[in-house]
Order: C-alpha cells, then structure tokens, then sequence
C-alpha cells in the first residue's frame, strides 16, 4: 500500500554529480541493489548520520573517512551504496568489510580509500557479501551518468514500493542552480538527524561549514519530523553534495536564504514520499500541534499522537475516534496541562474543547474528514505561542505482514 | 487470542468485603456490565490513578471524594464500576453523571455520596448512560455477595477474553489473612501508577497511611511494569481495601514484610494476566535490562525494546530477528551508551555481545526459544547495577482487526 499516485516531476540533472547502478544480487539475483555516485573535483559535502548508538559499520566508517579527508586535505569523491544488507550489528568484521568496498571503489577510481563513503541498508545483523559487491563495483562505476537519478532513486530501495526523487531551480545572479535529491526508506522510520538515506546534490558553490549548517537546518524541518513506526534506523544518513559546477556561489543574505528554503522545500516533499510509502500506510496524516509553552512539547504531543498503535489502528478504520487521541495527548509529557485549555480539530472540523466533545460537532463531519487519504489532525495546547508539525501514517494489517515476514 | 491457559486458582473471600454484579445493558443488552462493591465499616481503603492529563470523570470525582470523605471524617463504603462506557473525554456532562450515579447508590444503600468511589470503563467520549445504570443499581446491590468475585471479574471486562483474579493467604500471629484481587484490561495499556482497573482487598487491619504506601509499592512492581501498546489508559485505577475482619493488625516489621511481599507477588500475578490477555497476544515476553548505571535508563530500555513495532512483530513472526533489538537498544535515550558492552540474550542462548553477533550463536537456538509461548528477552548494559523489569507481547494481525473494528 502507499497514499497518493506517487508520481515524480522532472528530476533535474546536477552538473559535476554523477550516478551509476548494478546489480551485485546481494538479495535476489538480477536486482539493481549497488549505486556509486562521483563527485566532481572541486566539490564539497555536508552529512549527518544517525543518533542509534547501535550506528552501522558505514556510519562509523563514514565519520571517520570524513575527518581523515579533512586532515588530509583531500575531497570526498564517491559514494558507494547497497542495499538488501545494513551491515549493523557486525561489529569488527563489518568495519572490516565496509573498509573493503571503499578500497575496492578507490581502486577502480584512482583516489584514496578515505575519498569514497560506504551506505548500506536492509537486514541487520549478516554478514556484508563483499565479493558479489567487488565483483559488481565496475559496472556501476562505467554506468556513471549525471542523468541516471532514477535509476539511483530504484537501486536504494528496499521495502518502499517506488523510487523518491525531487528537484528544485532558482535563480541566483541570473543564473539556474539546481539542488536534487533522492531518498528511500519505508519502516523503521524515526530519523533522528537524517532518515534511512537520503542523497541530495546542487551545482552552487558553498563552502564546507555553511553546507553543513544548511543541511542539518534542511534535514531537522522535513527527515526529521516524520514517523511511521518510531524505530530510528542504525543506517540513517543524509548528504548534500555541492559541486559548484554552475559557477554560482551563494554571496548575498538573499541567496543563502533563497537556496535555504529551496533546499527544506525540496527535503519536505522527500520526507513526506517517504511517509506517503510507508509500511503498509493506507493514509498521509499531519499532525499540528500549536499553542506550546515550548518547542519541545509540542514535538512531544505530535510524536505521542501520530505514534499511539491505538491512533494509527482508528486512523487505518478511518473511525474518528478523538477519545483515543485525547488519550495520547494526555500522556505526553507536557508538564501540568490544563486540559480544559485543549482544542482538537479534524482538518477544519472542531471536534474537542475545554477537556470534551464540542458542542458543534457531528460524527458524520469526522467521518468525512477520516475517509480522505490525506488529512491533518490540529491540536492547540492553549498556553503559548510555539508550533510544531510532524507527518504520519495508519498502522494497517499490511505493516504487521511485512514486518512479520521481512527480515529488516 | 491469549497467551497460557488463563486458569484460575482458588479465589478466597475476604471477610467484610462483598460484590455484586448485575447487567445495565449499557454497550450489550444482558451483559453483566455493572459492579458494586461494598466494604465493611471500619475498612480503609488506598487508591492508585491514571497519570494521563485527560483523566476520566470518575477518576477526577473519586479522588475529590477520597479527600472530601477524609475531610468529614467518613469512610469509603462503596465502589461502583460500568463497562462499555469510559465516560471520559465528557467535560462537565461526564461529572456531572458520574456524581449522579453515587448519588443513586448512596440513595439505595444510606449513605452519603462522597462514600461511593466510581469507575468506568470503555469507550471515550460518549455521554454515560445514567438512566440505564440506575435502573440497574438495586439488582447489583441485592447481590452482593462474599462469594462473587469471579462473577466481579467476568463484570469489569471489555475486550478481555478471559478474567483476571488471584489470592494469596498468609499466617501472621498464627491468624489466616487473605488478600484477594481482581483486574482487567487487554489494550491501551501502560499503566502509569495503576493499571486499567484494579481491585484489591484483605482482611487485614492496616492504617490508611501505610495501606497506601504498600499499594504504591505494589502497584509500582506489577501494574507499573507492563506495556502492551504503550497508551496510558484515561481510566487507570487501582483500589486495596483492608477490611480489618480478621482481627489481625500488622504490628511487627516482619508482619508487614510478609504483607507487602504476599501482595506484591499478587499485583505481578494479576499484571502478567492482563499482559498474557493483551489484544491480539499470542507471545508473553519477559524483558530483563541489568548492567544499567540506573533505574531509569534500565526502564527506558525495556520499554522501547518491549514497544518497539518492529520488535514486536518479529516476536509476531517468531524471528529471532535481534538486529531489531539492539537497533532499539540504540535508540532509548542512554546517555553514551558504549555499544561494545552491550549483551542480549534469548533466555539462556546468547545472542549478541561486543556491538556484534555472538560467535557461539546459531540460529535455530533463537528461534527454539521464539517458538515457545513464553520466553525472556535478556539484555545487559555493562555500565552498572541497576536492573529493571517489564512484561509486554507481541504486535499481530488481531491487535489491529479488535482496534479498527472496536471504540476504546
């Protein structure tokens, strides 16, 4: 299942980054499941990675060939992605195996094996098949194209059902730059600090630090707000390549700030694919919570509400059951809520107000609201002026089927 | 579907301490969906409820009562309990209905409203059906019975499949003391400081103030340790009476070690019940964290193992999938938690060690041990004494089919 047709818009090429698949049949023989992308020379990249302290041996890997570059004064030039093996919970053989595909990529390529950095997602806790990914590697590295996004975009899959890929122009100084991304991801969705893989590239020209500071202010506004089961990954990682390839850099307040929102723009509709395909997802709900004392709880409250089983089951029956969403509010941890202060709307429908049922409100208006694919519950705290928004899914048969038959 | 067999033992009764149960027809007709509770004069009576900020009527009223009683120096003398109907979420209608329903009670059985405590159960925000119910209090009250707490524990489910009871005696002084308990609830369960609903009685003596601290306790042991889906119910309560009608008053501290020791042993009996009766439970699953530099952060991981969707349709599946396992070990929010000595276990087979899969491992011991019924998930932080415990179940089809197709 998915919500929505899913369909992509034009996914505009990057000029100094390129993407090539093949097939290592790493799960099943035949399947694309090996992506290489290059970096032109002269490129930058930012990258956050995720908080499990269980990370996997490419996360650990990736920090630290990112730091050895740095100190080295070389450039990363590579990424190297599997999937079907997260190659997590493999201790010191999986650092092992991770080191072996990067040296294999720098073999073929000519630079140093701290230059490429290894992403591998599906089953925990097996062992990486090192040889079919060496034996494959040269075949992605020749199909390496600046046109091949959605080939990219199919060759990280593993649950999902269809590839994620966006992209996003705006003119600076007169000229187009260009920021694309794709994205994979379907279960285990909580990303904290980036979601299970996201890869975005622009051809503007920004320098290292600032990257940095656009991407994780990028990632916390759209991969960061989402949740399908609250399982945050061991693989979470999310980069953005710079390669300033159309001569542009990014100078005047404006620009930062034009870039900066094309960029969240672009994350947000990437982070909503990835809920939109989520495990089994039969609806794209949106949870708002405004009227906070802080920030945090109202994250809390959406977090608490858009993750209750008992939510997403009535979510999944499109049963307006709000007492089951009053309950989750009710246990977050917002310190001394007044209840009575507590307003739910259903879209634009008002449903609960000062601690019960509105006194306006009629089942059959819930009802309508629930039967669409796409909805947003709105819960005011009533005692401050902060705001939240995370994104969602229902929890259906099919999520407990493919999890219950998927070694993930 | 149900974990074990669900028989029970011998159900003594306590002296002083009657039920009685009659059908008001509230959600079924000719159900038996309405308890009255009557305790002896000279009992006291300790209560426990829902930490969750929306707290249903009944639970806002009887705590006025307990302290209004308190106030006028009067005893606690009956407790009245519905199914079908939480009355929660109701705003000042469900006050209001609640206050009406002691009334009807005190009316029927001479005393003053403050001396009856209410409890409801079922679905939120829907008005209580007072008429209904007050039509049906005499019945109830002429039934009241030493005898009848099966007939109380068939009375107070929902979708439970089977009822929940048990009793311990022990000799203090050469004199027999009894305590006996009922509880219920199978979904939107995590208790937080009491479980769904909870009754609990003795024939002891002891004074209010210490009844409540060995409640507490109690209640912090057993119905405090349990998840099945992680929604703190609106209804929580929990009650223990001491109708002092055996003579015997716990005097020395060893009195009283063996007091709280019976009960609490009583509270883990009833708790596993509701657990093993979880929506949909087809697994009951023992989740150990020792090794821990606290409580908190042993509890923090049990709970995030023991609610993890992905955890929990693995043990669905019976997969010994344990990369899902440390991957929510790595989420739970240890503070530097050092990977390498982390070690999980499957009852007695060792799984994982040093950030990886143990060497001694084979597959088909994990999946020996996932294929029974019961079994321990066994997990040590290596950072400490701590230790902490929860029981929880597994996520299958069936919780989904009784929460999209039931209004809780």
């Amino acid at each position: 299942m998915a919500v929505g047709d899913g369909e992509l818009g034009t996914i505009y090429p990057v000029k100094g980054f390129r993407l090539g698949v093949a097939s290592a049949g790493i799960k099943k023989p035949g399947r694309k499941d090996l992506v290489v992308m290059a970096l032109a020379e002269g490129s930058h990249i930012a990258a956050v990675f995720t908080r499990n302290a269980f990370c996997a041996a490419p996360v650990q890997l990736a920090k630290t060939y990112l730091a050895s570059a740095q100190a080295e004064g070389l450039a990363i030039r590579y990424l190297v992605t599997n999937t079907g093996n997260a190659n997590a919970g493999t201790g010191a053989v999986g650092l092992a195996d991770a080191t072996a595909v990067c040296q294999r990529v720098a073999e073929i390529t000519g630079v140093k094996a701290c230059q490429v950095l290894p992403f591998s997602t599906g089953v925990i806790g097996e062992a990486l098949p090192t040889q079919k990914i060496a034996e494959a590697l040269p075949a992605a590295v020749s199909a390496l194209s600046e046109q091949a996004w959605l080939d990219a975009a199919l060759g990280i899959m593993t649950t999902d059902t269809r590839p994620k890929a966006a992209s996003r122009q705006i003119i600076v100084a007169g000229t187009t730059v260009t920021i694309s991304g794709i994205t994979k991801g379907a279960g285990m969705i909580k990303p904290n600090m980036a979601t299970m893989l996201a890869y975005l590239a622009t051809d503007a020209c920004v320098e290292p630090a600032q990257l940095q500071t656009i991407l994780a202010d990028a990632v916390n506004a759209s991969f960061n707000r989402i949740t399908i089961d609250g399982d945050t990954s061991t693989n979470d990682s999310a980069v953005l390549v710079a390669t300033g390839a159309s001569g542009v850099v990014l100078q005047s307040a404006d620009d930062v700030a034009q870039f900066r929102l094309a960029l969240e723009s672009l994350c947000v509709e990437l982070a909503q694919a990835i809920v939109k395909d989520g495990e089994g997802a039969t609806r794209f709900v949106t949870v708002m919570v405004s009227g906070g004392a802080t920030d945090d709880e109202c994250l809390d409250v959406a977090y608490t509400v858009a993750e209750s089983p008992l939510v997403k089951t009535a979510l999944f029956a499109s049963d307006p059951n709000w007492g089951r969403i009053l309950a989750a509010i009710g246990r977050a941890r917002v310190p001394e809520l007044n209840v009575d202060g507590v307003t739910l709307w259903l879209d634009d429908v008002l449903i609960a107000e000062q601690g019960g049922r509105a006194a306006s409100y009629r089942e059959e208006d819930g009802q309508r609201v629930m039967a669409q694919p796409e909805f947003a519950i709105k819960i005011d705290l009533g005692r401050g002026s902060c705001a939240e928004t995370v994104w969602t899914t229902d929890l259906s048969h099919d999520y407990i089927r493919i999890n219950a038959e998927y070694r993930s």
